[in-house]
């Protein structure tokens, strides 16, 4: 029996780097599934884009496209934290992973996280790191991960 | 009666940025009081320097010195990250907060922890984040702090 999925199961469902041209293939729509993501202009996509390229291998986004929709349905970012501790070590912190609520059930997490360690291990890190609510535990438990240690956080606005 | 840290509460405890000759006023020595952080060449240390001082104000380290012993007795980072979420909004992530042992009670934590604070919030940040054991979910409280999410990690090393 076909699943909901079938058009996409058969796609190349490959992680590769966000491009600036994403923002028109619901990028900041898929991101809206996990937080408040307001629209912004080309101008301050763009320029937003530039800022974290300028970091190159040590700011990363990436995502995976539904090749038959066209749709980002999937995405994640790490960036490389240089510290002294640890001999000079760097700790990769990822970000903001999200997978489309109507493309579950495919790994598509599992890969992006994949992805995400992988390029934080080939950068030299000594570990990786994220925060995530109770629910996600065993999702990343499944990546991987194990819990360490809680996380505060202080809004300004 | 005069306590064992009257010497230096005369001083002007103001907290600074890091500088390259703190590495011979005890920084990593103050740093092994936090977690494993071995010894490293002047070198080793001078390229790490470069690095982060590449990100100007986007990763900063501040310290707090001792002006009568030289000694760097506190210390703590925060470095910024940009997103797209939130208007494309901007993160403070707050790392490797340390007090010397031996001048606890003299308030070090919290203006290490409010300049850094501070300076995220100067950055444009809508909030500032740090993963904390829970025996000091009380002390970043008082910094006005709150518990939100578990800090999960993957050691590769």
């Amino acid at each position: 029996m076909e699943n909901s999925n079938s058009s996409i199961e058969g796609n190349n469902l490959r992680v590769r780097k966000l491009e600036l041209s994403d923002k028109s293939k619901g990028f900041l729509e898929l991101l809206r599934q996990l937080t408040v993501c307001d629209s912004v202009s080309d101008k301050e996509f763009e320029d937003r884009f530039k800022e974290i390229s300028m970091y190159g291998d040590d700011h990363v986004i990436c995502v995976i496209e539904d090749e038959i929709s066209g749709k980002i349905i999937a995405s994640g970012s790490v960036f490389i934290e240089k510290k002294f501790i640890r001999k000079c070590g760097k700790v990769g912190h990822i970000e903001d992973v999200v997978v489309d609520a109507g493309s579950r059930g495919m790994q598509l997490g599992k890969k992006i996280v994949g992805f995400l360690a992988d390029h934080a291990r080939s950068m030299g890190c000594y570990k990786v790191i994220l925060d995530c609510s109770d629910e996600n535990k065993v999702f990343y438990e499944k990546c991987g991960f194990k819990k360490k240690e809680i996380q505060m956080v202080n809004y300004f606005v």
